[in-house]
């Protein structure tokens, strides 16, 4: 039974332990004493919201209206009690996913389950009820009629479920006379049944449709005299769970998972071999600041900063193109709109007979490859960003623009800018860099190469003819930087000497020097932030949307 | 410039920062004192292998026979110098994969690059050069004569290339009368140019050829009174870089990653959405023992045990089905064949909307066609894990045998075992149902559900006819158990009701309790560690051979 995955962790890592064996809870309270009080603090406060959404759960349970003993159609309404969805049995009934109904359902009788979105009664006789799975919404009508089997009850039944229930409706399709406006479905489902499988607390701490609107539609509101409500961006966080449901989060986070799975596709299709390197990795507590450190089994540890050297282990070992998906930690205190302390690395690590273009040739194929997926084939996902959040499709050349760093500079310093030809760039530069090349070459998405030496780490390769410069580039999106990729040195004697010419102590990094010494072959390779993939792609404008459960200096819950 | 991956981690995590910055040097010694003098004492071996390496590769330089001036075909062999790999130009020169090699191929000029792994002089005029390339190794012959363009001291030249070395062979593929032994490739090459790209260092610390050898090779070897080397487990860990070269790793990896493919492609089919959830997540000192505890920022916090709250909240926030293939972290003090302390868990949950056999009919599907995969199109590397390390086909059915918990009791004490049937099973218990199944339904793979409630997660949804049992399963191959599952407890009234009877502080998981409270529909899920799945799929004896960098209480490096 060892791997059934141990309870819940986040905000209450203890509860984990206390599955496994309560004798967990006291054992080392050594660390950590001055946080402890904010730590109950915390718990204090998720027991009353607890509490509170319990006497919320049972106040609601008492008033709710329950099927009537006097109704001739009680049967077709209700709540349904957990007993009966503790896996009872199997019916054989088949439920129909709300995105795929479509007029060549009509008249036929469908059963579907999903979020109660919206209730709107119209009458004591009549109401319509939003049913929501994922992207897509249908609109139910409720009638009561003696034909439809649906008596006044049922439809003060249905009126008074709470937002965001699970409910499970049976009813048939039709096509209404005007096209529907609130919902993505162009059917309605006339209700015969109506059961409620799991109730939300009446009063959420997010109203999704606040979370779902765009911008556009507050300004229209202002215009009006309205005043809409805002969900701030540190609010969907604390309930993510609830915030992951505007159809923007879902489509968000489809495109992010296309984007991996091109990824894997193409390079597997090059011969790239997926790997998974360690993540926790040996090191010493003068890991410096930007490291998150840990003890494991009374050794100093740290978590990778990246796999850099077990895609450099994996080449030298022999499988000739790897490719990683996997968490990266930085302990930076950046609180900008791109940077998080845990986020995905896209890494990828190759031979090179000759030349780094040659890693630079993968990238092109690769995020055309891509753009073009995600274009042709997840066009309702991009869609319904832009619905809440609109953007302008990404321009990209079918043949990768490749620039100097040099050339990159004379076009900045043309247009006014005072660089340092030597020096890397700021996010201003980088910005102003990307509308220059927009403007001139039509592209929002290039590869800038031969950075100077001196602004990349120890294990780039200078370049032939000019050791001030490295066999290195980034890649730019919209503006921002989101690759870098380099040629690495291959040979032990080089390697040495760039680390002593960047002033790191060659004994402390020996044991990674001396593995080039088995027979090591030239190579190199790329990292990419996938939530930046994403973020770039769709133009938003902070991170934290792309990521399911961001992490930054500030958030570590849920 | 910010994505580039920070440099080399791994032992000297002090390399990364040091790069970044020298001043991480300095900072925030508090934490780990103790082990600081093991640190230094690491560090100074290292550093002393490195020096004799970089010592060994300067003997080596000085001694190495190199293209003589009073040979006419010095141009056709020499060490190339690295200048002339810094991405100096692209002569539009086409590598061959040795693996591609074939008779068709007769006559062929070809270029290959690969490693240098045997070197067999038969005179002074000739010469074979065993070259490799992952799985495939192909013979090149010397033979000094004017029309080829080798001389011999080209002869000499390639029989003194240390093993292991980088080299670019050229020459003209041919088919040899006899059928090779020796090598992968049924043709030969003979050679025209050979170019050593990167030398290895002559004495590795481990022979391929003694890290290749299988059992069978071993015993006939001490049959016919002759002693080979055997490169133990450990040592191929600390050389992991030179081990991975084994043909049998390199087809151990490859499998591990159409495992993993076929696992996101399968439920991909099925609608399922890979996700990320947060290693880093919050959490208290009181973790436990099986917990990693960190600071975050000033907060405690912890590496997640598995994504299992995260995946619930995917659900929560309305996804359907997601899967997740991503690191999980385990502080077990467990030293067995069997346990790592970082895997990667491949965890998948999804709404169900009866039963939690829905979760196991995924499961069935899955994993019948990851073994059909792994059958059918990875043949070459099951033959190559075979010679080393033979082992039988797994044996399965086309519908996966489904047995009750109560039953699999039944059947142990039928045979003898004492059991007590509200208890879990054992290890040696699992071993015996496994032999006993296989015995009477002829599969090695079956699911055994139905656990009792007692042994399972407080979170595990209870039998609706009887509470002592539950809506969980566990999977078996080959004796072992390699899946967990269950349905999950959806409604926060049963949860917190649930974790008081096991025990646990309700307030201390309470934010835990309360997200079930806005609208969660009914769910299960599974896990599955990815490296257990190759190790019992391939029958190895250790889970140590299935992890590229393997993690366990006595081993962080490399």
């Amino acid at each position: 039974m060892s791997s059934e995955p141990p309870p819940p962790a986040s905000a209450p890592a203890a509860a984990a332990a206390a599955a496994a064996t309560t004798e967990g809870l006291e054992a080392d309270l050594s660390a950590a004493t001055i946080s402890k009080k904010q730590q109950k603090k915390d718990a204090r406060k998720a027991e009353k919201a607890e509490k509170a959404a319990a006497s919320q759960r049972q106040t609601q349970q008492q008033q709710q209206p329950q099927a009537e003993a006097d109704d001739p159609f009680a049967a077709n309404y209700g709540d349904v009690p957990v007993e009966e969805i503790q896996s009872k049995a199997i019916s054989g009934r088949v439920w129909t996913d709300i995105g795929d109904l479509g007029e060549a359902d009509a008249g036929r009788s469908v059963l579907i389950r999903g979020a109660a979105q919206a209730m709107r009664p119209v009458s004591k006789k009549m109401a319509f009820l939003v049913m929501r799975q994922s992207m897509s919404t249908v609109q139910c009508v409720l009638v009561a009629t003696a034909e439809a089997g649906v008596s006044t009850q049922m439809v003060r039944f249905a009126t008074s479920l709470s937002k965001e229930s699970i409910v499970d409706v049976e009813g048939v399709v039709s096509v209404p006379k005007e096209p529907l406006k609130a919902t993505t479905q162009q059917v309605e489902i006339q209700v015969r049944k109506v059961y409620c499988i799991n109730r939300a607390i009446p009063t959420l701490p997010i109203n999704l449709e606040d979370a779902a609107r765009s911008e556009a539609e507050f300004e229209k509101a202002e215009q009006a005299g309205e005043k809409l409500v805002r969900v701030l961006q540190d609010t969907r966080l604390n309930y993510r769970a609830i915030d992951l449901r505007t159809p923007a989060n879902q489509a968000i986070f489809r495109i992010q998972c296309q984007v991996e799975n091109k990824f894997r596709e193409f390079l597997s299709s090059k011969q790239f071999i997926g790997i998974h390197s360690p993540k926790l990795i040996g090191g010493s507590s003068e890991g410096g600041a930007a490291v998150f450190k840990l003890q494991y089994n009374g050794q100093p540890a740290c978590l990778a900063q990246s796999p850099q050297l077990y895609k450099q282990m994996s080449i030298c070992g022999g499988f000739g193109r790897v490719f990683e998906v996997g968490p990266v930690f930085r302990a930076e205190n950046s609180n900008t709109h791109r940077h998080l302390c845990e986020f995905i690395g896209l890494d990828a690590e190759m031979e090179i007979k000759e030349h780094y273009f040659e890693v630079c040739d993968i990238i092109d194929g690769l995020f055309v490859a891509i753009f073009k997926h995600l274009n042709e084939n997840c066009q309702k996902e991009l869609e319904t960003i832009n619905r809440q959040y609109p953007f302008e499709p990404l321009k990209y050349l079918e043949k990768t623009l490749k620039l100097t760093y040099a050339e990159g500079i004379q076009m900045l310093k043309d247009a006014g800018t005072e660089i340092d030809p030597m020096g890397d760039l700021n996010t201003e530069s980088e910005k102003k860099l990307g509308r220059l090349v927009k403007e001139k070459y039509g592209t929002e998405f290039f590869i800038l190469y031969r950075y100077p030496l001196a602004v990349r780490p120890f294990y780039t390769m200078p370049c032939y003819d000019d050791p001030s410069y490295s066999n290195s580039f980034d890649v730019f999106i919209r503006g921002e930087e989101i690759i870098s990729g380099a040629q690495r040195v291959h040979t032990p004697e080089l390697l040495r000497k760039r680390a002593i010419e960047c002033g790191i102590d060659a004994s402390t990094i020996a044991s990674y020097i001396e593995s080039f010494s088995y027979g090591a072959p030239p190579h190199g390779g790329f990292g990419v932030g996938l939530e930046r993939v994403v973020m770039l792609f769709c133009a938003l404008n902070n991170i934290r949307k792309t990521s399911l459960f961001p992490r930054d200096p500030q958030r570590l819950a849920p």
